[in-house]
């Protein structure tokens, strides 16, 4: 062998390869793309069951979906026009087409501030970060606040992004529960006992998704004292905030909070019915300096990850949030009421059924006494049955955490409400079973 | 004591507090809210910078920023009014207020597949998944495809949000140099050398920020080489696609490749001009099914995280990328190439300074022969110092991790750049030192 030859091709080799033969023998030599950690870790509860489930609907009826959380779908909740004008308006200034600075422009923060402030929570545009959607609002709160090992308290029955977001990162999860015999209060006994000291966030979601629910104020100041006592900060999730009937009142959380610091998520999308424009925020009420400029940076920071809402949104937002009339917001919480009443009546009158009337957001929670279904093994089977049978589609609430239960969503029109309520009650009549006697003496 | 009150005050202690001594004492009794880790790893090295530096101008000259990436802000290159009406149309027609899927709706994204469809890079709609902003689509793809200790390869000088995005989920960051002698290609044997088997993607920026450079066909078949030698993803950037002066082609790498899957990064921003409405796109360019159905579910999964677009300009993007006439891009790329050549011109014929041509984006770099100012350490001096005296801002190139140039952003108006090129030079000619006879000794 002519070892210039041999030279040259060596030479040749290390100028592609120029790396020692350990390293090369480190490389890839055939293909091999994986998807990451994070990806398989970010789990949708919701999808996970819904794509499992047979939903033929019965070919006789039209179906009739009360599972759809997006208040828009049927066209019988619009928004408002002012609504729609002042994005009309916002394009027309030729003004909000470049880059907003990443929490948001100061002066669409400036008028969420001044929309939420109240006396005992007071905000300035320096509180206020705008993000796309709430969903990125709890994120940022997340990642901001929490460590992979850390836990959060999360409620049951509950969104399900909240385990979403935070499994992905690493996050524990751990679920307190609500109790429905208590219009969906929080069990503050069991929430206090899952505290340890890697529990960095409580999250309280109210009014609630799915059930409903609106905290008293005692209510909420008896979860303020729970994180007063184990130092925990609050991710208050008030999404449907002021969303409740008119026998009912909303309180923020931080209002009530004296020492508890409280990133407040919210956004433009069920009270303002556009939740496809992805107008969400963060409102940072911090307590004794707690948060100091240390989590305010954090936020700031993440911000700075992908930059968050559409700026022809953020350029409409003070005129959405100062011109949009009274009757606008009483006109939807008032059909809400009307369509959960006459839900709720049929309801608790079908047998083997538990309906818990809401006061709030767009949800009714229904329990089901499996004991007389006998033919259906859970809340997953036996919505799927109402598909087949009547086609109608709740969602399993075991999409919640919390089995036995569908959620209602009480958006639809009247008449399909009406319609759907009917279908219910004659699939539980043609499948619910009284105890026998027998097994009521075995109970005994 | 009495035993029963003794009961009565344990059960009141043990009802407030249900947990073990031990699990007691691990709790917090003080408040101490940290930032999370992430956040404090989510580092934006252009504000470090920014921040870092006293930028005061010179009162008696009016202030010109030839720093700020947004095409936007001088009012001269104004969005298509096509393009704000396809806004308006979307807004009256009332169908896009509500959710879109958290990939986008069918429809725009079979617009954009339609749009960007080529012989050797066909696109369907399941190819596209829509995104906040370009920024979120390199999120996505980082996140689906890397975990924590893997490491990507990053151009330098390069987007500093990918080093942020990747280091802020434990992703390591390896830089290969490109070769301003060259037009900024990538210096391939560098590239090569920083493969290793912890490596799983590869990011390719072209047209390039803050280049300015538009690789040839042969150098991204170079480029695609490498990638399959050693079976590496690329993730290819190619937000300023087509934003080439007319005497150049742009190729987008996906075309021209045959073995090596791609996900290409895009949107709005840029060639549309309206980069705050954070519409941005994932092109999946398989090959081979190596990406397979597990990398487009990891991009759809964690697309669920906080969903997308906003849904208005979801609405709007078909009219968007139908309806606007070659007359809009050509008018903007002829403005950018003019004022590039400007430029160029200008300071080309300045001691101390090397200049690059671009032929693409709406960037342009310029070197400093730093010897020939010795008053100044380096690059965030010497631009620092241009603000003091010349009120002249430049972004320096440590923002890009590549020291000793600075950054001129081509869009501001033609006699701004005009006037600042003319300050430029008076600044150099001012501190410009020609190398002492005894230094050319000392060298020799
Ligand atoms: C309780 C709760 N929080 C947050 C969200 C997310 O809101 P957005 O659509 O603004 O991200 C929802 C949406 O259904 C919700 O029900
Ligand atoms: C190379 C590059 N990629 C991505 C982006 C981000 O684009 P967007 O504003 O759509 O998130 C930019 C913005 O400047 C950029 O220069």
């Amino acid at each position: 062998l002519d070892s210039s030859l041999l030279r040259i091709s060596v030479h040749h080799v290390s100028a592609r390869v120029p790396v020692s033969a350990a390293k090369l023998k480190a490389r890839r030599q055939r293909w091999n793309v994986r998807a990451s950690e994070m990806s398989k870790n970010t789990l949708n509860p919701i999808r996970a069951i819904v794509d499992g489930m047979k939903l033929t609907p019965n070919p006789e009826k039209p179906m009739i979906a009360l599972s759809i959380g997006d208040p828009t779908v049927f066209g019988n909740l619009p928004t408002d026009d002012s609504v729609l004008q002042a994005m009309k308006d916002a394009i027309d200034s030729h003004k909000f087409n470049g880059y907003a600075p990443s929490v948001g422009y100061l002066q669409s923060r400036e008028a969420v501030a001044n929309f939420y402030s109240q006396a005992g929570a007071p905000l300035e545009a320096k509180d206020v970060i705008l993000t796309s959607g709430c969903s990125q609002a709890i994120e940022l709160a997340i990642s901001a606040l929490c460590n992979p090992g850390d836990n959060i308290l999360v409620p049951c029955p509950g969104f399900s992004l909240y385990k979403t977001l935070a499994v992905s990162v690493g996050v524990q999860v751990k679920f307190y529960n609500l109790l429905p015999e208590k219009s969906w209060e929080v069990d503050l006994q069991h929430l206090e006992s899952l505290i340890d000291d890697r529990t960095t966030c409580l999250i309280v979601n109210n009014p609630s998704n799915p059930c409903g629910s609106v905290f008293t104020k005692e209510h909420l100041r008896n979860i303020l004292a729970v994180a007063s006592r184990h130092c925990i900060p609050i991710l208050a999730d008030e999404i449907y905030g002021d969303m409740v009937s008119q026998d009912c009142e909303f309180h923020s959380l931080a209002n009530l909070s004296s020492d508890v610091p409280i990133l407040s998520c919210g956004g433009l999308a069920k009270r303002w019915l556009v939740p496809g424009w992805r107008m969400g925020w963060i409102l940072i009420h911090d307590r004794n300096n707690i948060f100091g400029s240390e989590i305010r940076e954090a936020l700031v920071k993440l911000s700075q990850r992908i930059l968050g809402a559409c700026t022809v949104v953020q350029g409409a937002l003070e005129s959405i949030l100062n011109n949009t009339q009274a009757e606008f917001y009483q006109s939807t919480i008032g059909f809400l009421k009307s369509n959960s009443e006459i839900c709720f009546a049929e309801l608790s009158t079908v047998p083997g059924l538990n309906p818990v009337m809401p006061s709030g957001a767009m949800y009714l929670m229904v329990g089901i006494e499996m004991e007389h279904f006998p033919e259906f093994q859970n809340d997953v089977d036996f919505t799927e049955r109402l598909v087949t049978e009547q086609s109608v589609f709740c969602l399993p609430a075991t999409a919640f955490e919390y089995p036995n239960f569908f959620r209602i969503v009480v958006t639809v029109p009247e008449e399909m409400m009406v319609e759907a309520c009917g279908r219910i009650r004659e699939f539980c009549a043609r499948h619910y079973r009284p105890l026998s006697q027998e097994s009521n003496d075995l109970d005994q």
